[in-house]
């Protein structure tokens, strides 16, 4: 549910009312009450009922297993307390409970607020570290997926400046590798194509522009090929994500933050993905903050949240059915 | 024309068969022959006649002014020749020659080949250089227009590592003030709404992730504002062209090459123009290359001159319209 004071509530609230029943139904770890107010001040119907690990999901009604119990009439949005942001982290950790449990076969995460997450005791910088260092996982990465673009990056967060000596032989490849086993297992393509695209305007032209594409990218790419990926690259950045759109590629490995950002947010800004790749389990999430601004307004969109959660299905059945194939279940 | 064996005449042919009559009829520097040949070619009847300069453009057929008489049946399409790269060169100064003369009211330019035109002895990186020495123009910019957005860049042609310490208080300002001209003079408004873009990840995040933000563009924005011009940024470079496309802004100040060609190209990949702004006269030109592999096959797409034709009429007629204001003619 994330932050119970954020638009989390809201948007679950509606993205439920419009939800056409699926393969996947929905189990909330949240707050009943703060639920059913929000479906309450939309004017939506929607039954909720109090579920259990173990329970069979039925198809009446949305199960909710109520992790917290907050006075919901009370709650004001936009402000959250020590006792939002700590039952805000008791959710994750649950989830992660069930997922690594088997109870559950996906977790889709709404907004969580940095700072009440730090002010709450949970020393990590977001959701995605959270949920590494709950299920042990150490080599992780983000994908940012929409219908016409996917994309992945080799640097985040870091200055412009820095970017250039972070861009590695050894960090490219890995992120082809990671991208291209998150294309193959959880997006269901037998033989993905990727794309890696440059650092330097027209990707070096030759080394006239910088000799990153020649030193890092193309090394990463010739291995990447020889250990059997269909990869093209170093690509001119200014031209890589549009091709990408028009269906040559079915990801981009960018070189830094922005050069994925810019073309993914122009392309998914309201109904963009964020996927955790390397978990052991699947997870996704919206590309969204909590929004506090405008949150209990009932005008947040919830077509990130649609868009997470058709995908988080997606991947889970393309696990299990890859799972099957390799003989590992 | 542009290069007589590159898509030029073909794109110029396609643009005129489908060219509704406006205020400012073409002339072409060209090639008659070659112009003729692609036409038949097409299957396109157009009546092209010989002009001269100082003669008034009638309003039946398309006036050319014949600089070069080419063997037109005997070229090879992609095969540029010493005779085609220096009648090349000669359509560009002959169209200077009377631009400053005030003959033609505006320039819009088919691609050249860059090689051509130095082998051809003119010591130019390319077009717009060649423009700039022609008419003695020192303080010039390109501006990437489309109809969804517009950009300018703050640097161009480097690599990435050099470009941090490239974006100086000075450079911004600079690019903020030559592009809030353009959109004043050149597109008619009155109080342009400028956005610049940060040059790190989130804009710094408060000189988390550099501090390029706060020790250059910033002082450069304040200064701006404090002459007047009504400038938002350094705003988060993922999601300012999102909005600057959602018409926020007219404009968007990028740092960096592929900062401000990415979203165009996603953008305005078929239908983008180059403006060169600074020089004495109006030019646009298409924002695609000779393409001498699909040269002669009529397939080339004549969008993004019809795009750079319109915009280039558009300008002339705002000049003419600023200049009368001002009381300057």
């Amino acid at each position: 549910m994330g932050c119970p004071v954020g638009i989390g509530p809201e948007v679950i609230v509606r993205f439920l009312a419009a939800r056409a029943k699926g393969e996947y139904p929905p189990v909330i770890l949240g707050d009943m009450g703060m639920l059913q107010r929000c479906a309450r001040e939309l004017g939506l119907k929607i039954q909720f009922y109090s579920w259990h690990p173990g329970q069979e999901i039925g198809p009446e009604g949305i199960a909710v297993l109520a992790v917290s119990n907050l006075p919901a009439e009370q709650l004001t949005r936009g402000r959250p307390s020590p006792e939002t942001a700590r039952v805000m982290a008791q959710y994750v950790e649950k989830a992660v409970q069930l997922l690594l449990a088997g109870d559950l076969a996906a977790m889709v995460t709404c907004p969580i607020t940095k700072q009440g997450l730090q002010e709450a005791g949970y020393r990590f910088p977001g959701h995605t570290e959270m949920l590494a260092a709950l299920s042990g996982a150490t080599d992780y990465a983000m994908m940012m997926a929409g219908r016409k673009l996917c994309v992945t990056l080799v640097t985040i967060h870091q200055a412009l400046a820095a970017v250039p000596k972070a861009v590695t032989s050894q960090a490219v490849l890995r992120m082809i590798e990671i991208t291209g086993r998150a294309l193959r297992e959880d997006f269901g393509l037998r033989k993905p194509r990727l794309a890696v695209a440059g650092l330097n305007p027209h990707a070096g032209e030759g080394g006239l522009f910088g000799k990153e594409e020649q030193q890092a990218i193309l090394p990463a790419v010739q291995e990447a090929r020889a250990g059997g990926w269909q990869v093209s690259g170093p690509l001119p950045p200014d031209t890589v994500f549009h091709k990408a759109a028009a269906g040559h590629y079915d990801a981009v490995v960018a070189m830094y933050h922005d050069q994925g950002l810019i073309p993914f947010k122009l392309l998914h800004f309201e109904d963009g993905v964020n996927v955790t790749l390397g978990l052991p389990f699947v997870r996704t999430s919206v590309d969204h903050g909590t929004a506090y601004d405008i949150a209990g307004q009932g005008v947040a969109s919830p077509a990130s949240l649609a868009a997470a959660y058709e995908l988080a299905a997606r991947i889970a059945g393309n696990r299990q059915r890859h799972q099957r194939a390799s003989g590992r279940s």
